[in-house]
Parts: C-alpha cells; structure tokens; sequence
C-alpha cells in the first residue's frame, strides 16, 4: 500500500538522515538553485524530506495549500478532477521541479490533486514559514516570483499547445523536448512515464497517442515500448513546429 | 489608422485630464480593489492612462515587459504566434482584468502580444517602478501575489478545458459564464466578442464554433447574430459540466 502523508506525521528520509534537508539537496531544485548557504539553512529548518512509493497522493485539490513541494527524484502527476469525476491530467513533474507555489504565495485551495508516479523523494516546505521568509528576504521573494512566472508561462504554452497543434505535433514536440541535444539530428530516448499517462498529459485519449505514434512513424519517429528513437530530427521539427519560447531574463 | 503605444509618448486621457490615473479609477481593477488610498496615490504616480482605438497593438511578444497593464474599459485579446506564423488567442481580458503580471515581476521578456479588441481605456503602470514599491509595500506584494494565482489558476482550468471537454461543452461553459445569475434558469445575453474572436478564445476553427453552437441549440441555446438566450441553464450545465473551482482565500 502506498505511504499516504498525514498531518501530524511525515516519513523520514529513509537514508537515516535528519527529516531537514541539506543545501546540495534543496539545491536541485531549479527554483532555489542560485540562494545562497544563509538563505537555505533558514528554508531548510521549515523543509521536510519525504520519500513516497508509487502512484501515494500528496495533496488534493481543495485542501489548503499549507505546504510548498520540490521534487527531488522520481515524478509527481498533477491532475484536476471535474465534477462528474473524469480527471485532467495538467502536468507531470520532473526531478528539480516544484509544484503548488502559486496556490501557496496566494493562499487559495488547492487547484490540482498530487499523486507520485513513480517512488518520489520530495521537500516539502511550511508554507506559512515560507511565507514569513519572504516578508525579510528579497533574494526568496525574487526566486519564487520567477518560478511563479516560469509555472505561468508552462501553462500559457500548453492552452497554446492545445488549441493550435494536433495530438500528432503535440506528441511530436513532447519527443522533441525529451531530446536535449540539439546538435544532432537523431535522438534515443526513454518515455519517462507510461502511454497512459502521456495520453493524458497530452489531453488525448490512449488510441488517439497511438494514432499520433502512427503518424509519427513516417517522419522517422521509432517506438519500442517505451523506448523511442528519433532518426530525424529536422523532420520532425518541421512538421511539430514546437514553439521557441524566449525565457532568458531582461537586464 | 489605430494608436500605437511608443516608448516615448503615451496618448493622453481623452476626458482632458491628467496622464495619471485617480484613485476611483485604479480601484476599478479587481487587483487594486481593495488598496488603501495613500498606496494607490503612489501607484498612481508611476501609472498613466492610455486610450486606444480597435485593434491596436498594446505590445509585442519578445519585448521586454515594461509595463503592468489594467483595462477599465473595452477589451483586450491575448495572444501567442507561433514560428510559423499562426496564432493562438490564450485569453480575452474584460474590463476590471488586467495583463503581463507574472512577465513584469520575473523581468522575462513578454510571452503573449496584446491587440485591442474594442476601443479600450487602459492604465499602464511602470514595470521598474512597480517593483520598486513592491520591496517596501507589502500590501502591494500580497495583491500581486494573489492576481498572479489568479491568472495562473485561469491557465490550469483551460488546460482542463480544453483536455477534458468538447468545443460544445466548452462553448457552454463558456456561456454559462457569461450569464451571472445562477439563480433564474434562463438568461439573454450579448456575445461580448464576434465569433471569430470566440473560436480562437476556445481554440476551435469558426466552422467548429457554428457546429457547437447548432449542438446547443437542442439544449435551449438560441443565438441571432452576437444574441444568445439560454432557455434552460440547468440543462446546459448538465451537458457542459462546467468547473466548480472555489477560489475563496483560506484562513
């Protein structure tokens, strides 16, 4: 059975640590990479480290947003749940990621469910201390505004996603942002999550992806399970059109 | 030929007055609403009011977000062109809304372009100024904050819209909207936009909005040109099974 968290109890890291993360760990999350070793000791004395099994919730929407969550390994599903019970899933979160800031810095319910894809080893953050850091450090302040952006600008490119590419392009820009390097021209790669899931994350249902992957072959677009190799890249690009989003910061 | 904004020369109130804008005014944004007068009055110094004519560029996509923007009144599409040219609408802006908030507090460059739709009164507020203000107002910072979850909660519930729904569903929801008394089971309304507008808002091509609206039409949706009636709320509500999100602040 799953580790669900509680209230009262959270699950110390099962490294025989201390439940306060240290700096190197809080650092590999992107959004407290640049803080420095003063700031992080006092975010580190709010953080708890919690190590989940597969397919654990975390949250559920509608709870108050009492905690802030880094993923540090494995994969968190953020999904919504429509009246009539059918479930979005609205983004998968990779390790570095975080989740839930918005919700947190306003104080709202929580939009979205949390679930662990995959056994997760998170941070979760008091969400009133954060909030009682933030009143005294601007350099906290800068970093969360950012992130709060940066989780914005994801959305804003999915609604753009959605309404402008077929379930085809769509996969195919998924495929191409799995493939860093963008030098080459082919790309081996592994789907980080199941094709149920994937379907879901991109608003299709499961026959539909596999239409997409179909489609996709023409183009050079390879699959074996969940192992893909893409032969050409260039291709791909030019029938995906992904976006080419500038997220460098003005001076 | 409609107005543009130069980075040199706003165009002045039309009604003679001064470039800044009144407390009265400022207060008709929603993010503002609740501001005490002496915050506004340094708001309101580094604010001026702009009117443009229909279908004026307000800015561009790539710019740097030099500006916070309010719309008291008329509308304001947002959009995002895509390398190949082709454009998304991400979101129509009523009056009382306001744009480019998450893009102006983490100093990226602008992710959406902003027309005008109908003429439109704006007050456009200094990007460096403002946060200026935001280091040592912290009410200022906990209105921002929350307008800026707002916005990103808009994002995530069209993710969930446009993944989860039917562009007949969506367009009732869309309706359902619109008509603010819940109370009553039939309402007349105007289209705020044409419908060219409104299938790009719900991402659909305008022969796909003219199918959905003859699918709601045996639901009680009577339309002649920008005029919709809602004969039986209920029964669209039951079709569209629109969000019930609840964005009441927590304790």
């Amino acid at each position: 059975m799953p580790t669900q968290l509680s209230e009262t109890a959270f699950p110390v890291d099962q490294d025989g640590g201390s439940a306060c993360p240290d700096l190197a760990l809080l650092r590999q999350a992107a959004v407290f990479r640049d803080l420095d070793d003063r700031l992080l000791t006092r975010i580190s004395a709010v953080s708890t480290v919690v190590i989940l099994g597969e397919n654990a919730p975390i949250c559920r929407q509608g709870e108050p947003a009492d905690r802030f969550y880094l993923l540090i390994s494995g994969q968190v599903a953020l999904s919504n749940t429509a009246p009539n019970g059918t479930s979005a899933v609205v983004e998968v979160i990779p390790p570095g990621g975080h989740f839930m800031l918005p919700t947190v810095l306003a104080r709202l319910p929580l939009l979205m469910n949390a679930n662990t894809v995959a056994e997760s080893r998170l941070i979760a953050i008091d969400a009133t201390a954060l909030l009682n850091l933030l009143q005294t450090e601007s350099a906290l302040a800068t970093a969360l505004l950012r992130a709060e952006a940066m989780d914005f600008r994801a959305m804003v490119r999915q609604v753009c996603d959605l309404k402008l590419r077929t379930t085809a392009q769509r996969l195919g820009c998924y495929l191409l942002e799995l493939s860093k390097d963008r030098a080459v021209n082919t790309a081996s790669m592994r789907l980080p999550f199941d094709k149920r899931l994937l379907a879901a994350r991109l608003g299709c249902r499961q026959e539909n992806l596999s239409r997409a992957f179909a489609a996709l072959r023409s183009l050079g677009v390879e699959t074996h399970g969940s192992r893909v190799i893409l032969h050409d890249i260039a291709r791909l690009r030019d029938y995906s059109e992904p976006d080419d989003f500038t997220d460098v910061e003005c001076a």
